[in-house]
């Protein structure tokens, strides 16, 4: 565990570019990633490299997932930013990143875009991890081993607790740090050791056959993988098949979790999964909109047996406080480029410790695997010390164009040792699938520019 | 009243162009519109014309209001959904705007960028609003009397119930219109002879002093305004100050409502207001963060007496409905370019009169005034069927701009006339304030390009 010192950004300059990229993956093809509500996605980055003139050669990366079609939008966003950042000190928006972050977010004009959602909100994301890999590459350190060296003072410096403190304040937050501060050394061994527990959502894309099914899940129970996931929701008697087939596969006491990504209303939520229940889903996750909260909590309610878990469309910290409150969730699924960055899935990390809710990470797409392992080890080390009940969602795709790809042993997530936040692509990535002019798409889009998609 | 086979397109043709133009007014120069959270903001619209090729001369106006830094993002959104509508047949989409709105809506790579919330939802608004713009001027009629032409299995039919099923059925809605049916015509007539009751934010800008604020006060009093709108938040004396003058001006029995455009968390809201409840303000608008739905419902339940209301930021009907669920809501302010356009404000004023909660529109900013009057007379005439304790909100700026400017007489909204939605700029406006190259900014910008905002 390196010291506090270690932190410190030790090399000086200013911020002189924001170049962007506009990549995207041509996954519809192959119909990875098909769900209920996403039959065809291209997954796509809009991503961001923060260039200094400081000579040391690091750039800050970041970018925000989309699925395709408004990756451009996306991108235009994170441009707007750039006037806000091209011409700062490095040292000085390294040395409190929490800064920066409160200044974009409560930037008067365009928190009208939002206030704190959406398109805007995920371009801020971006550009506040792209500082925060900037700091982590700096220290040397890889950015979960980085933020485990902050004290819970300078942690609890980085949150906006504003619309926060009905539900937990800075002394709380401060209290839960500092209890898991002891431990901290110790947990970060184990992880080296050992790895995070990881589950798999390969086997169960919707666009599958049984065989592939099959297939993937005894893939997946002999590779070690805590739990699988199967995508539900677009019809009843597949569902009913698929579920049957997998659990044939991984007997009766392992964990299937299943995921209808926003599908159904409050009351098809509750029919639909009660008709699943012989098959005993261990989850149901993104029952219905993420927007609901009260929905979510009566689906919960009325599903004794089922945990009800989401977060990966959920857009914000005040969204995840109401979540908990209300007693909606049995695990938060933060996603790492959905919210603010890491200030905020800071303070929803420390909301979930507050309710004693398990964080299980949302990944698969491009890079959310690389990106969200830093923030479930962060967790274990520092924040709700425990692994119990936890996992992060794995899917195989895409990793090969990282530079510091997810890596899986014994079915869990490999402890992340190159500095940074792992979101720098490989050579080549930016010119084979730039959209629409890199090698990938050129071909492809000949008389369909302009098109209806 | 029209018969709805007026309403139908008689016109053909297909859709040739989306224009877009990034207008900004440079009102942070004057503190029109300065709050708590908005201290200088420059009124702006991202605006976009729909054109066709059938020769009648009419384009499809709308546009997003935002206030200044942003508003090119906004406006990439719109233009992001040019290939959904270019070669499209005009009467196909004019016949069932409910069904573009859904397409737009649900395209499942477009829905990552919210779901339905923020810039792309925007963006949806204002495509959806031109085409209902068009359609209206295509019939002859201003939107609120194209609207209420429609019979309740129409309106019900334009509506996306997904994700409202627990609060609001097809058939419950159904029953809401028809119960307004009989009455339609007798209170257009009404609303045409004494026009719709409106208030004024004019006097309460916080950038006004209190010589400004008795004046303008004492000039909405004689005009005939309903209430008056106090923007509070920033200075707890100050506040105390300017509510004294102001209920010294209008007496003890005239509404002053009060407005903190989000500055405070739960127990803050509660504490300021207690400490204004002597001179008795009406509502308190936007408290706390428009996402905080639990937040709300806690600050009404503590603040007995004083109304609690909110809207203008609010996403979508998904978080209406919770708002209306949570008992969050004593007034439901509707946005004319905050949600999905005409398709998702529907459903919201069936939710709002399901809940038995009134109507009070959003408006001010760039041509809000002029859009929402449209609004809260087709509530009136075909929905909820009331103007008790409703009112339209207006701010006596910018209208100049407009073709069809927002008109007040005797402290009421008169009723449009002109066909369409009151979306059209005068001519001119677009060439003066297009940004960054408008009359208006070009000088103003010189050697500005590029700075930090």
């Amino acid at each position: 565990m390196p010291t506090p010192g270690a932190t410190t950004p030790d090399v000086a300059g200013t911020i002189t570019e924001l170049v962007t990229h506009d990549i995207r993956f041509p996954t519809s093809q192959f119909l990875d990633g098909s769900d209920a509500m996403n039959p065809d996605p291209d997954y796509s980055a809009a991503y961001v490299e923060i260039r200094t003139d400081a000579g040391d050669g690091l750039s800050g990366n970041g970018f925000v997932f989309t699925i395709g079609r408004g990756n451009d939008v996306q991108l235009a966003a994170i441009e707007s930013l750039r006037p806000y950042l091209v011409g700062r000190s490095v040292a000085e928006l390294l040395a409190d990143p929490g800064q920066i972050s409160a200044e974009l977010i409560g930037d008067s004009q365009l928190r009208w875009l939002g206030p704190e959602k959406g398109v805007m909100h995920m371009a801020i994301g971006a550009v506040v991890n792209a500082l925060w890999d900037l700091r982590a590459k700096r220290a040397g350190l890889p950015l979960w081993q980085l933020l485990s060296s902050l004290s819970p003072q300078e942690l609890v410096a980085l949150v906006d607790f504003r619309y926060l403190s009905d539900a937990l304040t800075p002394d709380e937050a401060l209290e839960i740090l500092q209890r898991a501060a002891p431990g901290r050394q110790a947990r970060a061994a184990q992880l080296m050791a050992e790895g995070y527990p990881a589950y798999t959502t390969t086997p169960g894309w919707l666009g599958y056959d049984d065989e592939k099914l099959v297939r993937l899940t005894s893939a997946a129970l002999a590779e070690g993988f805590a739990m699988i996931k199967l995508k539900v929701g677009a019809d009843l008697d597949d569902d009913r098949r698929r579920m049957r087939l997998a659990r044939e596969v991984v007997g009766p006491d392992f964990p299937i979790a299943t995921d209808a990504n926003q599908r159904w209303d409050v009351d098809a939520a509750v029919q639909w999964m009660q008709a699943l229940a012989e098959f005993d889903p261990y989850w149901i996750e993104e029952p219905t909109s993420p927007d609901d909260i009260l929905g979510h909590a009566e689906i919960r309610r009325r599903l004794p047996g089922i945990k009800v878990v989401t977060g990966e469309h959920v857009q914000n910290r005040i969204m995840f406080k109401q979540l908990l409150q209300a007693g909606a969730l049995d695990a938060v699924q933060i996603d790492a480029t959905r919210v603010g960055g890491i200030d905020e899935i800071l303070a929803i990390l420390l909301l979930a410790a507050k309710f004693e809710v398990p964080v299980c990470p949302h990944a698969g797409g491009v890079g959310l695997c690389e990106l969200v392992r830093h923030l479930a080890m962060f967790d274990f080390v520092a924040v709700s010390g425990s692994w119990e009940g936890r996992a992060i969602e794995f899917a195989d795709h895409l990793h090969e164009h990282f530079a510091d790809p997810a890596r899986i042993a014994r079915g869990r997530y490999v402890a992340p040792t190159a500095p940074g936040f792992s979101a720098d692509l490989v050579p080549g990535v930016v010119a084979e699938f730039s959209y629409p002019n890199g090698g990938t798409w050129a071909p492809t889009l000949v008389g369909l520019n302009g098109a209806r998609p």
